[in-house]
């Protein structure tokens, strides 16, 4: 209950959204932080690309690097702050300077913490210094300390939840508005909801970044974001978008992940995919950029948490967060368990788990079409609940089949839709859509 | 970083459900507590009213102790985890003795931390003892770390939430089944859903006790529970679920706390009472004995957390995880800012407080009473945005007249109720619910 009275001195290397977010939070919430955090926290130094930007924020009293490694080495500074991004490059090699020199490191780098958070948190435990990554998952919503505190004396089920803001933007805007993938991505891009580039995000990688990250904090396992499968959201059509509704589900990006215990040893299962989510379950009201986290512990119960999945006010609360955990002096192991103890899991084979699926085809709109579909689904082992098929399109004679499994081996679907690969009925590949379970 | 390889030792006071529970749970997941803990957490002594019960778990391991304060006196034990209940009596008895004694205290106390929670506090920074109280708000959902940890870089807007699920899942069965209040109550009671002695959850007792406490911890303000204005759910009818359904809404019991500025410095606004709210509202889909925190952060924006609200599972993992951070050594002040830097503020006027309000009467059917009621409005500045009166009732001769204001003070409304107070047309006082802001 000490309080040391000297202040917690960061640097800041990265002065885009977030790290202006972070300086103006600093500012705004001074005397709020000082209290809670036993002290003031004191941006020392700062470093980024372009000196003289104007960016709404005064940084003259701050001293300046041109190297953002040249942050590290900085005797005035306690905690360096990297949130300049990307999985390499200057943020890796300034985080390891930082981790090297025995500071502090913040960071909101979800793709280096997936790719390098192993070796970064070896760094960090090696040196006795603070690593915390809290704006990396789900912008301002405290689900790595959620994890890692609230549901800390849990056996985790399951984990899963939206972690991608564009992606539910743009489904969540489809959903509404009736208009089409690309559509809505250019909107979205104008609006400044999706980056120039949004592979990242529609892809499903970004998503898959920050589950590798919960999946090794949820379950005590070695991140491994190269065993994560990934499917992203650019081939849900508004026409899958309106069945899903009339079904009474809605549709969005869910990345999930759990253990299971096989005769093989454990299994860790990580995916990021596009879902059917029945009206009802907690995911299903989640709209526009917002994330959610599902988290199930045996003794817990489902716990949800909810909120701004990205933004600089959000994505600064959780830096701040994290640097009054330091000036607190409660910090711990970055991925709860020290890195030494985290379980290596192989990935596991998803094609036996069972599963409700929505399975879409674009046909040929001529006879037989039907009988050969449904037979590839009988002679793959998959029962049919429902199918729907569309009247005739307007143009390019294509037509819409729908159909919602009963639950079946995921292997079942896979080996029915090989039966029908290259059939000339087909107008492209068939969508398959997991249904979320309640 | 590092881990004392002695276990922590605890006693428990108290083994009902939630008692035994907590030993289930620190069995069951002993192998994880210990490796996120970095050490075993060990029950070494319990004590409880009747030795000889049959619980369902062996306590012969455990050392016995009939006088539950006699627990704070043992050498061998570093923590005592209350869990008998009652804001005074043995429960505080004991909870003084073990922070006196210098030992640490995880509690599940409402009622207690709402009511001596300053003092509890004072002594455990005395002795610099860990005191917490996770449990006690909201089940197994983590938002006292919420508040502590994920948003303490805020300055709160505003704290409230859904937080006792016996009105819950009275409420919303209500709501599906449209049987009235009394019944859902009897069979509530005989499900287990709701206290022989139901009076501390439906008149709002106990979510005034959990508001009290995440206000003090969200605002850095001193525990007020005799500042919290409390309106249980006994006056709501079926008819008042039916009408706001009509309308797009649900009725729910929410607890509120805000910090106001006015022209006489700050002021601490505290309620609980029944609320219209609209569908599309994350409170709203809200059902059953789950609980549901808001809280909205300056920079981190709308956060929510939701769960179990009670049981022995989730409320055994909120006591756990608080011993979980005492092994860690990440504690800190019990209150998130020492007790003696809380701040002090008084109770707020909610009169000046605009807002929209449902107003149900229950009238006798007699010419003249629309006017004598809507006149009564008018004189006292209520805005009627929409009026509804039912048909003639099978029975007695009273009809219901529902209405809908639009935003205004709410002194207005209690005005213009004064003007129909002891009116020979009204059956019975009105019921006034506010309209929770979207």
């Amino acid at each position: 209950m000490t309080t040391p009275s000297a202040p917690l001195r960061i640097a800041i290397a990265g002065l885009g959204t977030v790290g202006v977010g972070v300086i103006r939070l600093l500012a705004t919430n001074a005397g709020i932080i000082a209290a809670r955090a036993g002290r003031r926290i004191e941006v020392v130094a700062v470093s980024a690309r372009d000196r003289g930007k104007d960016r709404g924020v005064d940084i003259a009293p701050f001293a300046w690097e041109d190297d953002m490694t040249a942050l590290a080495r900085r005797d005035d500074v306690d905690v360096v702050v990297e949130l300049v991004g990307g999985s390499d490059g200057p943020a890796l090699a300034c985080s390891r300077a930082a981790l090297a020199a025995g500071k502090g490191l913040v960071t909101a780098n979800k793709a280096m913490i997936a790719h390098h958070g192993l070796e970064l948190a070896g760094l960090a435990e090696a040196s006795n210094a603070p690593l915390k990554f809290e704006a990396a998952v789900a912008g301002g919503i405290p689900v790595i300390k959620g994890l890692r505190e609230g549901t800390s004396a849990n056996a985790l089920t399951k984990v899963y939840g939206i972690l991608n803001g564009t992606c539910n933007y743009i489904l969540s805007t489809m959903e509404r508005t009736g208009a089409d993938f690309a559509a809505v991505l250019a909107e979205a891009q104008a609006r400044g909801f999706a980056e120039a580039d949004p592979a990242f995000d529609i892809e499903g990688v970004d998503a898959a970044h920050k589950l590798a990250i919960l999946a090794a904090i949820g379950f005590g396992t070695r991140v491994d974001f190269a065993g994560v499968r990934i499917a992203g959201i650019t081939r849900v059509r508004a026409a899958d978008i309106a069945q899903a509704d009339a079904l009474g589900f809605v549709i969005r990006l869910v990345g999930e992940a759990d253990v299971e215990e096989t005769p093989q040893g454990a299994r860790l299962l990580q995916r990021v995919r596009p879902c059917l989510v029945a009206r009802g379950h907690p995911l299903s009201a989640v709209d526009g950029p917002t994330n959610a986290v599902v988290a199930e512990g045996n003794f817990s119960g489902r716990l949800l948490f909810q909120g701004a999945g990205a933004g600089d006010g959000p994505t600064a609360s959780a830096v701040a967060a994290d640097l009054i955990d330091i000036a607190r002096d409660e910090v711990g192991a970055p991925f709860s368990i020290p890195v030494a103890n985290l379980a290596a899991i192989p990935p596991a084979e998803p094609g036996e788990r069972t599963e409700r699926s929505y399975i879409r085809f674009m046909v040929k709109d001529r006879p037989g079409v039907l009988a050969e579909i449904t037979a590839a689904m009988r002679d793959g082992g998959v029962s049919i609940e429902s199918l729907i098929q569309q009247g005739r399109s307007a143009e390019g004679g294509e037509v819409m089949v729908a159909m919602v499994t009963h639950e079946g081996p995921e292997a079942n679907v896979a080996r029915a839709l090989a039966l029908l690969e290259g059939s000339d009925s087909l107008a492209g590949d068939p969508l398959v859509l997991p249904i979320l379970p309640l």
